[in-house]
């Protein structure tokens, strides 16, 4: 029946989705849109179809997390744009970070070679704060700044190490290399600690194994092309088995 | 005997600081300048007797550590500007930072507005690397640089800890509030974990507890004024139990 966010009320307009009520308060309708943002949304643009191609993507990833036992936002997939998950009544203000190589800020912070296999996966935080650029935390600050829990903290470490493993053995079986991700958490009127937001080319690095070409939003931050035809390459691998 | 410098050999030249060679190879010289720096050396000056009246706090402060049981690397005050340090054959090459209160970087970082008391202390690891800004790192990305292991970094972590609840008791009993400190830690020949640098107003932020006034760097950083002064005066209260 709820085929479209139209019967419901939109909640919330984020960067690239929207969020709409369910006639279930427990529920929400998540729409995705095409647009495209990097460095902290300075860059802009529409990718025709991103949306549609993500929401695919991150419900074929959210089914298989689910049947690994994760616990997740995601309810069931609505239609090409839209997905039905939990509502969180509580999200933390957190981006949970897991790298396996050097890329992006990191490398750049640290003065690593792009491509760098890391001798051990790095785990970053950071605040969720646009006028302040997302800027990099520990368990430390998250605590004074009243965000998380020590306790909630390492809860939420546990299932990232956990999610990077089976991530990575994922986008193995595919043929790519899963360079970094990352993630969001927040909890259900229950109490349930529950991965949220997508998991896409959006919000990881995917290069292929390979040839070591990028398959995400590294394509539209870096100006490489094909940024539509990278993010259906990811999807028709997830699919194709 | 060596109450001279000019008897070793010079290893090293630092910001504020040079390092001789001492006839037992065990044993450094270490020499406090006058510099004083600031935003990672883009601003710079020379502050009449600063190095003699750091070597002296530094001194002070470090036999009231040594006292306390601490392992450091002091030894003893040779003579104005220079004390006998036990040569570490290992500096890990991270900054250790205890903020009490926002001030500084992290205020500016995270919109904290200076003063704010933190909820819990905030321990930071900078990557000890003046290209790239000294940026701020945690335990992952010190372990993937190979900078140290996750066991050194609990080990050093619960020194900090031990550190930071004795000199604010040390300052507190000088009227001062420890506002924020950083640690320097390195091993000796023989594998102990010293505490290293010296513990000044150039490494701590210290205000007066009544009237919040800044008695360190800070007032070099800001154009304060009568820095001489603040650490002389750090310097008398120090002494003057």
């Amino acid at each position: 029946m709820h085929s479209n966010h139209l019967q419901g009320e939109l909640l919330y307009t984020g960067k690239t989705k929207q969020v709409f009520s369910y006639d279930n308060p427990e529920l929400i309708v998540i729409h995705y849109k095409d647009d495209a943002l990097a460095y902290n949304g300075i860059k802009r643009a529409q990718i025709t179809n991103k949306g549609v191609i993500n929401n695919k993507i991150s419900a074929n990833i959210y089914q298989r997390l689910e049947a690994l036992g994760f616990n997740t936002h995601f309810v069931k997939m609505l239609n090409d744009r839209e997905q039905l998950c939990k509502r969180k009544v509580h999200l933390i203000q957190i981006e949970f970070i897991v790298r396996n190589i050097a890329a992006g800020s990191m490398a750049k912070r640290l003065g690593l070679k792009i491509g760098t296999q890391l001798k051990t996966p790095v785990y970053e935080l950071c605040y969720k704060n646009d006028e302040l650029g997302d800027p990099i935390i520990n368990a430390h600050h998250a605590v004074a700044l009243g965000l998380s829990t020590y306790e909630e903290l390492d809860e939420v470490h546990e299932i990232v190490k956990r999610l990077n493993k089976e991530l990575i053995n994922i986008f193995n079986g595919i043929g790519v290399t899963l360079v970094d991700a990352k993630f969001e958490f927040g909890r259900t009127a229950d109490g349930t600690l529950v991965l949220s937001d997508e998991i896409s080319p959006d919000t990881t690095r995917l290069w292929d194994t390979a040839t070591l070409e990028s398959l995400d939003r590294d394509r539209f931050r870096k100006d490489l092309g094909k940024i539509s035809e990278a993010y259906t390459e990811i999807f028709n691998r997830l699919t194709d088995n």
